[in-house]
C-alpha cells in the first residue's frame, strides 16, 4: 500500500496564483459579464470599487494575466500551514468496495481550521499596503471572520465582524477565536448600523443572513470616511484567485501520486473553496492539456443557488449596496432556514463559478443536511478527520461517484477539497446524532 | 531562513516503542519501586492486574526489553496522522528576541486533537486480541475519552466513559466526539455505579475528579464478569511507553534539522505526553550518548503533584481500588478546583516520571492558569496554532528558558511537546479573555 499522505515541502508552495480569466479569454474567447453599477447599470469601473477595496485587489478583480504573484510577506506566513496535505482515502475506498481512487486535499490544519486563511492573508496584506487602518467584514458560520481576524492581527489592522445571528448563537467558539485575535464581533442584524436597526424594527427576532451582514459591514465602511475598507471571504474574482493555491498544490501532489483526476469536486457556498481546487484543473481542460475532466459543485438543498437559482444580475447584499453581479442567485433577500446547520448559506454563487456552470463546464447537485452529516460521521470513523459540515457535501458527492464506479467497474480518480475541520461545528453533529436535525 | 516544518515520511514512523525501564536497569542499576497489592502490600503480580488489563499490556507494564514492537495494525492506523510535524518556532523566537532555537512537536493533527490517540489505539488493539468486548474508562478534559472512543471504533469494541462532571458540563464538544465514535458517556460522579451514588448522596453537587471517575470505571469492569476491561490514558508504564513514538520521531526530525536539544520540556498531568517527548532523549543521556540534557516538567499550580506532592505509595483512584503506586501525589482524595480550566488535574504523577524526578534527572515547575492562557493567545498569534491549555504550560516554560538565553546570550536548542490543539477548549480562552479566570 502506498502513502496515505502526500506532503510537499515549503519550497513547493506556489509563488503565483492562477487566474482562470486568462484561460476564459484565450481558450473560450469570452469572459463573464462584468459587474454593473447599481445606479447607472453600466459596467462598474475601478473608481466604483475604490471606496471599499484597495486598488491592488481591484486590479486583480479584472486582471487577465495568467499568473498573479503571491506577495512575499504572505508566502512567508503560508509556510506556517502550507503546503497542505493531500490524502488518499484508502479506508473510505475499502469501505465502499470501489475500484475508484479517492484523494482529498485537506485545508483544516491552521488556526481557522479552513481554507479561508489563504485569501484573508492576501487581502489584509494589500489593505495594509494601501494604508488602510481597519477592515469590516461579515461572516456566516464564522470561518471567514476568524480567518480575517488572524490575517489582520498578522498585519496590524483592526478588524470588525458582523456575524449572522444564528451562527453567533450556535457557534460561539468561532467568536472566541475572533476575539482571541483581537477582532470585534457583532451578531447581525445588529444595532450598530442603520440597516441593522431597520431590520430589527420590523423583525426583532431575525436570525440574520449573509446578505444582511454584508450590508451592515458596507455601511460601516462608507461611514468610516476612507480609513476603513471591506473584505469578502468568497464570491469575488480576487478571492477565488487566492484560493487557487489549493489546486496548484494538489496538481503537484497528484503528479507525485502519478495520477490525474477524472473528477474534481468541491462544495459550493460563495464558491471559493470549490474554485480553489477546481480552477487549476479546469485550466488544463480549457487549454486542451487534458481531454476529459468532470467537475462537480455540491450545495445544500436548503440554499440551492446553482441547482435552483436563476442566472442573472443581482445584488450581493440585502440592502442592495453592492454592484450588480451576474450570477446564479436565489434573490438578494433569500433567507436560508435557521435550522440549517452547515455553512454554505449565501444567496448567490461567485460570478466565475456561475459562468463555468452556465457554459456547461461543470455540473451541480444539492444534498439534504441529514445525508451529509451522516457522511461526515462515516468519514470521521474511516479517515480520522472530523469534517466541517460544508466539506461533507463534497465528501457525499465523492462517495456517490465512487459508488457509481463500483457499478460500472471504472477505476476513476476522484479528487475533492476537504475545506476544513468540524471541531467548531460539533453542535451540528450533536443535533444530527440526537435526531434533532430537520 | 530554513523550513518551519520538518516532516517525516510514513516509512519513518517508528516500528518500536522505546522502553525507558531498560535504560534504568542497564545504566542506573535500579528500577522504580513496583506497584503493591493494596491488601497484602506485596508487589502486585500479573494475576492482580489480569482482571482489568489484557495480558499483553501487563507484560509491557513490567518489561525490561529495550524495544517493544508497534503492532502492525496500529502502525497502519498511525499512518493516517503520523509522523506528526516538528516545527521551528521562528516567529516566537523573533518576538522574544532570543538567540535560542525553539522547536515543538505538534500532536494535534488527528480527530482527538491530542497525543492520546497514540496509546488508545495500541490499548484497544491488545484488548481486541484478548477477546475483550468492551472497555470502560474515565476522562478529565475529554481528550483521553475521545481518543479511546476512536480507537475502540477502529477495532470494533464497545466503549463507555466516565467524564469528570465539571468537564462534561464545560467541554460538551468532546462528549459529542465520543458519541460520534459510538461511545457512551456519563458525567462523573454518576448514578451508574455504587461508588458514584455514594459520593452523590454525601455531596450532590460534586464536580468530580479523575480519581472518582477511575473508581466508577473500575467498578463497572469488576461487575462485568470478565467481558470488559479498563484502560487508562496516562500514569501507567505501558501508556507512557506507547507515547515514546513522539520523542522517537522528534529525534529523527532534530537530526534532519542538524540539532540536538539542550532542553526538553513537556507539560505534566498524569505524565504521558511529557514522557512521550522526553524518554527517547533521556535514554541518550542515561546511556552517555549525550552529556548535557535539561529536562523540565511543567504542571498547573492548582494541581502541583511534582512540585508540592509527596513521593510515596498512594492509590490511583478515590475509592482505593487500584494497586498502590509509588509516585509524587497530592493524595488520592485531592480535589482540584473546578474553576481550573485546563486539563492536568490528576492527583498523582506517573511512577516512571516520579522516579526520574526523585533521581534528580529532571526539574519541575508550576504555573498559574492566567499566565499560561496569556501565553496560549500569544502563541496562537505568532505560530498560527491555538494550543490546548495543557500544552500552554510547556510553551510558557519554553518561553522562560528562551528569555533566560536572551539574558545569558546562550543559543540553546529548546524542544517542547505541543500535545494538542485548543479548538475544544475555547471556553477556557473565552473566560481568560473576559477576565473570568481566577
Amino acid at each position: 500500500m502506498n502513502n496515505y499522505k502526500i506532503n510537499l515541502e515549503e519550497k513547493d508552495i506556489p509563488k503565483n496564483y492562477l487566474n482562470i480569466m486568462y484561460y476564459f479569454q484565450k481558450y473560450l474567447g469570452k469572459l463573464p459579464d462584468p459587474p454593473l453599477h447599481p445606479g447607472t447599470k453600466q459596467p462598474a469601473g475601478p473608481a466604483d470599487l475604490a471606496p471599499i477595496f484597495p486598488m491592488e485587489l481591484i486590479k486583480q478583480e479584472v486582471s487577465l494575466d495568467e499568473f498573479i504573484p503571491v506577495p512575499d510577506e504572505v508566502h512567508e506566513i503560508y509556510k506556517q500551514y502550507r503546503p497542505s496535505p493531500l490524502y488518499r482515502a484508502y479506508n473510505l475506498e475499502k469501505f465502499l468496495g470501489t475500484p475508484a481512487k479517492i484523494y482529498y486535499k485537506y485545508e483544516g490544519n491552521n488556526a481557522t481550521g479552513s481554507h479561508k486563511l489563504n485569501t484573508a492573508l492576501t487581502q489584509a496584506y494589500y489593505n495594509k499596503q494601501a494604508g488602510v487602518k481597519k477592515i469590516y467584514t461579515e461572516t456566516g458560520a464564522g470561518q471567514w471572520g476568524s480567518a480575517l481576524s488572524i490575517a489582520c492581527n498578522h498585519f496590524g489592522l483592526e478588524c470588525e465582524v458582523f456575524m449572522v445571528k444564528t451562527s453567533y448563537e450556535n457557534k460561539p467558539y468561532r467568536k472566541v477565536i475572533m476575539n482571541m485575535f483581537g477582532a470585534k464581533v457583532h451578531a447581525s442584524p445588529s444595532t450598530e448600523t442603520e440597516f441593522g436597526r431597520k431590520i430589527l424594527a420590523v423583525e426583532p427576532d431575525s436570525t440574520g443572513s449573509l446578505g444582511m451582514a454584508i450590508s451592515e459591514a458596507l455601511e460601516c465602511v462608507v461611514k468610516s470616511g476612507g480609513t476603513a475598507k471591506y473584505a469578502l471571504g468568497s464570491v469575488l474574482n480576487h478571492v477565488l484567485l487566492h484560493q487557487t493555491i489549493i489546486g496548484l498544490e494538489a496538481k503537484k501532489q497528484m503528479e507525485i501520486a502519478e495520477c490525474y483526476p477524472d473528477i474534481v469536486i468541491g462544495c459550493c457556498g460563495g464558491g471559493s473553496n470549490f474554485a480553489g481546487i477546481v480552477f487549476p484543473f479546469l485550466a488544463d481542460k480549457l487549454s486542451g492539456k487534458v481531454k476529459e475532466l468532470e467537475i462537480i459543485g455540491v450545495e445544500p438543498a436548503s440554499c440551492p443557488s446553482l441547482t435552483k437559482g436563476e442566472y442573472k444580475y443581482d445584488f450581493g447584499d440585502t440592502a442592495q449596496m453592492t454592484p450588480l453581479l451576474k450570477m446564479y442567485t436565489l434573490g438578494a433577500d433569500f433567507m436560508p432556514s435557521p435550522i440549517h446547520a452547515g455553512g454554505l448559506r449565501y444567496h448567490g454563487m461567485a460570478p466565475l463559478v456561475s459562468f463555468i456552470h452556465h457554459e456547461g463546464l461543470m455540473s451541480a447537485r444539492a444534498y439534504e443536511q441529514e445525508e451529509v452529516f451522516k457522511v461526515g460521521v462515516d468519514f470521521a470513523k474511516l479517515e480520522g478527520v472530523i469534517p466541517a459540515p460544508e466539506s461533507t457535501h463534497a465528501i457525499k458527492a465523492a462517495i456517490d461517484e465512487a459508488l457509481r464506479c463500483k457499478e460500472t467497474g471504472e477505476a476513476k480518480t476522484i479528487l475533492f477539497n476537504l475545506s476544513g475541520h468540524g471541531f467548531l461545528d460539533l453542535k451540528g453533529y450533536e443535533d444530527y446524532l440526537s435526531g434533532k436535525l430537520v
